[in-house]
C-alpha cells in the first residue's frame, strides 16, 4: 500500500473553525489497521437536519441502506464512520452490525438508534465485527470536541495519502455562517453518485428539504464530475448536516432552496463540495497528475459530460498522461467511443493551452518540444472543442500509473 | 515496449493450409518499425466476395471509411494492411493516402482502386506517408504466394507479442472447404465492434449477402465478447473474403445464410472467429492471465452481457486478478455499477470453480488457502450467478498489470 503523500496534495491546509452544534471524536478500534484511528463519531445538537446522496450501485453496502432508510424524518444526533471494513456484501451480518452500532451509539449519545447515521469504508465482502465499537463508544462521546476536524478526516482514510478538509463562510441575512467538510476518496471513484464518503456541516438554520435540494444540486458539478477509475463504490455517501445554531447569531431560518437570501450560502456550500471533490481527484490511487478535462462545442451539457467522462475513464488516455505523452490520438479515440455526436473534421484538442490538433488533423504549428515541456506539469488541462453546439462541461480525474496497479493488486492482502 | 511473448500465447500454432484463390505477401516499407515487415498484401482471385464489420467509433480512421464505402457491390481483388501508423485523425491527408494506396495496388494487381480494401494500425494522429508503398507494391504482387499465413499475421502486429492465426475445415455439400484467419489485437480493444484488425478467408462459394449475414452474426459472441481495456479503436475492422474456388471441388453455391447446408460451415467459421478473438484476449497488453467471465441467472442475455462487461472492464477487478486476489467484493461492486437488475442477497460468485460468495455473503465453506492456490492459474474462470432469470453470457478479458501501464505510457515515444 502507498504510504507517501500524493505529490498533488494541497500545499496548505485551512484552519478549520468550530461549527456550533457539532462535536467530533475519533478512536482506534483495531478493525483492520494498527497504530491509527479508524472510528469517527460526530455528535450533533438537537434540531440538526440531514440531507444525503448515495451510490447508485444496485448492490449498496448495509450502511448505505441504513442511511437511505432513516433519512426521511430523521432527527440526526450522531454519525459513526469507520474505516478498514466497508460492511458491504455482508448479508444479514451486515444489517445486524448496523443495528448494533446504532444502538450503542444511541445509548452513549442519548438518542434513538434511528437518529444515528452510519458509514463504513474499506474492504468489501468481509464481515464487520461491530463489537469493537462497544469498547470505544462511551469514550468517544466523552472526548468529543468542536475542533477535531483534521483528526476526523484522518480516521476515515483508507488508501488516501492525506486527510481532506475544506471550509468556507457566507453571509446569511446579517449573520455569518460556517460550512466545514471532510472527505475520503482514493479509488473506486466514479460519479453515478458522490464520492466514497464525504460529510459537510453547517450552523445555518436551513430546513431538511432545502438542504437536500442544495446538496442534490451541488453534487452534480462537484463529486459527480470526478472519476478516478470509473468504478462505482457500493458505499458512496455524501451527507450534509445543518445544526441551525446560527439562529443565535441572527441568521434567518430558510425553508426553501430557492430563497434569494441563500445565494451567498449556496456559492460557499458548492465551493466546499468542489474543493473536497478536487482533493479526491488529487489523491486518486497512484495519481501523479491532476487532469481537468473540458469539453466545449458539444450538442448539450449532458453530451459534453459523457464525452468528458469517456476521456477521463479511458485507460489509454490516462496511461499516456502518466507517460507525459500528449497523445491526442487517444483523445480522439475516447471522443469517438462516447457514442455522442462528434465530427472528426471539426475537432480541436489542447493540452495545457497548446493546441495540438485542429480540424481533424495535427495542428500545423505543432511543436513537440513545447508540448513535451507542458506535459511535465503536475496538473494537465485537456480541452476538446467539438465545434457542433454550445454544450460544455468539465470533469476532474488523474493519470493511471503503475502505482495504481500496485495499490490495487495487493490491497486486500 | 514489451517484447517478450505473452505467457498466455497458445502452446502450438496450427499448420495453415492453402485457400485456393488467395495469395499473400509481406514487405518492410519502413513506416515506423525497423528490421521487420509492416505491409501485407492479399491478392484475391476474380469472383471473390467480401463482408465486413467495422468500429462503431464516431471518429473512425480513413481506411475504415474507405472500406465501408466500397463494401457494397465490391469485386474485391486486393487487401493492403500496414502496421506502424493507423492513418486515423489525419484529415484530408488520410483520405488522400487511402486513394493513393488503392491506386498503386490496383495498378500492380490489375483491378480498379475501388476493388482494393485497406487497413492501417498503429499510432493515431500522425500523417501516413503512403509513398512508401509505391516502392514495395510491384514486389509484393510478384512475390505473393498461397502459403504465407503466419508471415501475413506477423506483418500487421503492433504491440502484439505473437502472430494470431486460426484454421478450420467443414463439409459443404460433398466438398470440404477451408477457412483461414488471422488477427492482431493487443490494446484499445473493446467490443462495440470486432477487434482491431482481423481477416478471414475461405474458398466456400458463398454470396456476399450470406457471408455478411454470417459475419455479423458470428462477431457477436466472439470479437464483440472480448475486452482488454474498454477502449474502442478508431480502426477496428473484421473482414471475410470468400473466393468461391471450392466450386471446383463440387461445393454448392450458397446464396442465403439460412441455407441448411451451411450448418457445418457456420460452426467452423464461428470457431475460427472465436479462436482468433481468444488469442486477442491472450495477448492483451501486459496480460498475465486470461479471464473468462460468465454471468448466469440474469434477466436476459443482453443484461448478462452488460454485467459481464462491467466486470471485465473494471480496473479494480482486473488489478485484483493481476494480484492473484479472489476479491469478490470488487466483483459485487462491478455487478452493482452495471445498472442492470441484481439482488445482492441472491448473488453467488465462483473463481475457478470455487464458490467464494453465496447469497449475499462470504461462502460459509470459504477456504483462503484453496482459493489462493486457484488464483495462481494463468486462466481464471470467474462465474457470477444472479438468481433472477435465465439470461446468461460470457466474455473474455485479461488482467490489468503494471506492464499495461508501461506499454501505454510510452507507446508513442
Amino acid at each position: 500500500m502507498a504510504t507517501a503523500v500524493s505529490p498533488l496534495a494541497p500545499k496548505s491546509v485551512p484552519a478549520m473553525p468550530v461549527i456550533p452544534g457539532v462535536k467530533l471524536a475519533t478512536a482506534a478500534a483495531g478493525i483492520k489497521y494498527r497504530d491509527r484511528t479508524d472510528v469517527l463519531l460526530a455528535v450533533l445538537d438537537p434540531g440538526t437536519v440531514a440531507a444525503g446522496v448515495f451510490t447508485k450501485s444496485k448492490c449498496p453496502s448495509a450502511p448505505v441502506e441504513w442511511c437511505r432508510d432513516k433519512l426521511k424524518g430523521a432527527k440526526p444526533r450522531a454519525l459513526v464512520v469507520n474505516s478498514g471494513n466497508a460492511n458491504a456484501f455482508t448479508g444479514k451480518n451486515g444489517r445486524a452490525a448496523c443495528k448494533f452500532t446504532a444502538e450503542i451509539a444511541a445509548r452513549a449519545v442519548g438518542c434513538k438508534p434511528k437518529d444515528v447515521f452510519l458509514a463504513s469504508t474499506g474492504v468489501i465482502g468481509e464481515p464487520l465485527n461491530a463489537k469493537v465499537f462497544d469498547g470505544v463508544m462511551e469514550g468517544l462521546v466523552a472526548s468529543a470536541r468542536p475542533d477535531f476536524w483534521p483528526e476526523a478526516a484522518k480516521a476515515i482514510m483508507t488508501t488516501d495519502t492525506f486527510p481532506k478538509v475544506a471550509t468556507a463562510r457566507a453571509k446569511l441575512g446579517e449573520a455569518t455562517v460556517t460550512i466545514n467538510g471532510f472527505a475520503k476518496g482514493a479509488g473506486m471513484i466514479a460519479p453515478d453518485m458522490a464520492t466514497m464518503l464525504s460529510y459537510v456541516f453547517t450552523d445555518a438554520p436551513i430546513s431538511q428539504r432545502a438542504l437536500q435540494a442544495l446538496l442534490s444540486e451541488g453534487v452534480e458539478d462537484t463529486f459527480n464530475a470526478v472519476t478516478i477509475d470509473g468504478d462505482t463504490s457500493t458505499s458512496d455517501t455524501l451527507m450534509a448536516f445543518a445544526t441551525g445554531a446560527a439562529k443565535d447569531l441572527g441568521a434567518p431560518s430558510i425553508t426553501k432552496a430557492n430563497d434569494p437570501r441563500l445565494k451567498p450560502f449556496r456559492s460557499a456550500f458548492n465551493a466546499v463540495l468542489a474543493d473536497l471533490a478536487e482533493q479526491v481527484a488529487r489523491d486518486g490511487e497512484g495519481a501523479r497528475k491532476l487532469v481537468e478535462i473540458s469539453v466545449e462545442g458539444a450538442k448539450s451539457k449532458a453530451s459534453a459530460r459523457r464525452i468528458a467522462m469517456s476521456i477521463a475513464n479511458s485507460p489509454l488516455v490516462k496511461t499516456a498522461i502518466a507517460g507525459e505523452d500528449a497523445n491526442w490520438g487517444r483523445v480522439v479515440m475516447a471522443v469517438g467511443k462516447a457514442g455522442e455526436p462528434a465530427d472528426r473534421d471539426r475537432l480541436s484538442i489542447w493540452f495545457n493551452g497548446i493546441r495540438v490538433a485542429h480540424k481533424g488533423a495535427r495542428d500545423p504549428g505543432y511543436d513537440e518540444a513545447m508540448v513535451s515541456k507542458a506535459m511535465k506539469n503536475d496538473t494537465i488541462a485537456l480541452k476538446v472543442a467539438l465545434g457542433l453546439g454550445k454544450g460544455k462541461d468539465r470533469v476532474l480525474t488523474c493519470d493511471l500509473t503503475k502505482e495504481y496497479v500496485a495499490i490495487n493488486g495487493d490491497y486486500r492482502s
